[in-house]
């Protein structure tokens, strides 16, 4: 599964921000939609339309929360940057979600049609691409070579990513490492990126006011986080949670942490061929076979030692109030799940 | 046509330049060279192989001469921003083609296999991925915001140039103003670019030697008739030069200025549905008829304006080795056609 095919609704990260008192954040991310509502359009109709409507389909805008969070409450100057940063970070995401639904054909993300779906391959490869290039434009406007590096770093490593996780389709037998590589790229790069590009933005101008390298394994935690649990989501379903079938990762042949898990406890998992899981009752039949062998809180324990490693490295230096929202967002993460 | 079906070989506007004492500009073409297969390593073996593979490809790199010769012979420092700068512009460059190529299910560019074709759409797509997010990556070290926004910018144009060529297939009656600005989006824009950021690497540091502006416009009229002149040899031939049938615009369904022109002289022609022209003997036919209107010399002569515009644009005030290597450029791209 990609990393953000983040199921919509309440009772992400934001809303139990929001209810511990961390509300201050919320018009830091009123005006990141703005700007990306802004960003969308003066392309032309077409791409206006696209990539207008890619971003407000929304998601739940975690990255961009990270990067408000990273700055520690304290963005510099009058916060321009920070939002920016912000909103550059949500449109590397997008451009790939876009690219992704291209190469998968798939119909919907969050209950609407992909750009794919409406528009075709051609507009939808093309708002990929300027969906990207305008994250670099906004990014630049902060001065900061730094920043651009960073997110232009984390833009390969999730090319890189998706590329490996492609290369590994239909292959039962990867090994967990290979899988790890895999989540490093494709997610938690850009969590990390999420959290440098907050930490550069926040402070009075003299550096900034947190450790960049702690807030980055924070990000980097995080997003491996994120990404075992939306695998251990697909096999464990219900559809009503997800919005999908269960198994979709394994009909595309996308093996993931649940199933190698699975393959060591069910030797008879580790013999199946992928491409014989050819119809959504097949994939929930072998989602069935990896929950019956304890996999899946085997792998949710996994994900939550890195929830706990992320707590751990939060900066003692940073405020209370800034602690504590950090803190939300890393069991939001889990909370989504349980 | 898309902007870079540059045919390979000699002849090019760099062998030009040499030969007319220009060769100073080599040595830095050759770091350029070094810089872009250095960008293409690193990223795991796939994406190391087609980028690399892209890269090594070729092409007569026109675009990173562009930037050097717009620094007028004074890059700043050791030169090492101005060769950043002009391997990514090259990197936009071809993480354009590789995307276009998985568009057009493009069997072969510059005579060699594509991405696309020799390793499939997903890791085309996620190679152009890599080499734009690379393009940023590298240029952020020139530690210029505007560098950036002057890419990203070409960038988003190059997107919505080629987004509007597909919004355009199939229709014989485009008004000439619209295909005039699928020129300036998907091909001059990034001309303008490689110009503004040689001249912003021009210069000892207290801004640009050349005065940008007048280079831009240089840039731009220079890719203009570079497009023009690519869409006439489509339809003049012959396939030995172009390595391509006559007319492969028509059978993509892309009606280009010659057509534009020879439809205002022969009626029976804007009455054609392009979509009925759909074998190369077909496509030659109307090639022929377009020719037999006088269509393709007003076509080549709306591209000789565009370059004695450019011509005529080069700053007084730059060195005479300059101004040459300039107006050498501006010919070469005439040369290679004629």
């Amino acid at each position: 599964m990609s990393a953000a095919e983040e199921t919509a609704g309440g009772g992400g990260p934001v809303t139990a921000l929001v209810h511990a008192g961390g509300a201050h954040v919320l018009p830091l991310l009123g005006r990141v939609e703005d700007l990306l509502r802004e960003v969308a359009s003066g392309h032309g109709p077409v791409l206006t339309e696209h990539a207008g409507a890619t971003i407000a389909a929304g998601g739940k805008r975690l990255r961009p929360l990270l990067v408000i969070l990273a700055a520690g409450g304290h963005p510099s100057g009058d916060g321009e940057g920070l939002v920016r940063a912000a909103a550059a970070v949500e449109l590397v995401h997008s451009a790939t979600l876009v690219h992704d639904d291209v190469l998968d054909l798939a119909p919907l993300r969050r209950g609407r049609p992909t750009v794919f779906a409406s528009a075709g391959r051609e507009a939808a490869t093309q708002t990929g691409d300027l969906l990207f290039a305008r994250a670099f434009a906004l990014l630049a406007r902060n001065g900061s070579a730094e920043q651009v590096r960073a997110l232009s770093d984390a833009g390969s490593a999730l090319a890189g990513g998706e590329l490996l996780q492609r290369a590994d389709a239909w292959d039962a037998t990867i090994p967990l490492e290979r899988y790890l590589r895999r989540c490093e790229l494709k997610t938690a790069r850009l969590f990390e990126a999420a959290c440098i590009l907050g930490a550069l933005e926040g402070g009075d101008g003299d550096g900034p006011t947190h450790p960049a390298e702690a807030l980055r394994e924070f990000g980097r935690r995080i997003g491996l986080a994120f990404q075992i649990l939306d695998d251990v989501l697909d096999v464990a379903g219900p559809a009503e949670r997800t919005g999908k079938h269960r198994g979709t990762d394994l009909l595309d042949g996308t093996v993931t942490l649940p199933f190698i898990l699975a393959r060591e406890r069910d030797p008879r998992l580790g013999a199946i061929d992928p491409r014989a899981i050819d119809t959504p009752p097949k994939a929930e039949a072998i989602c069935d076979r990896i929950a019956a062998t304890g996999a899946l809180d085997a792998a949710r324990a996994i994900a939550l030692e890195h929830v706990a490693a992320a707590k751990a490295v939060i900066p003692a230096g940073l405020a209370e109030r800034e602690r504590a929202a950090l803190t939300l967002v890393a069991d939001g993460v889990v909370a989504r799940y349980s």
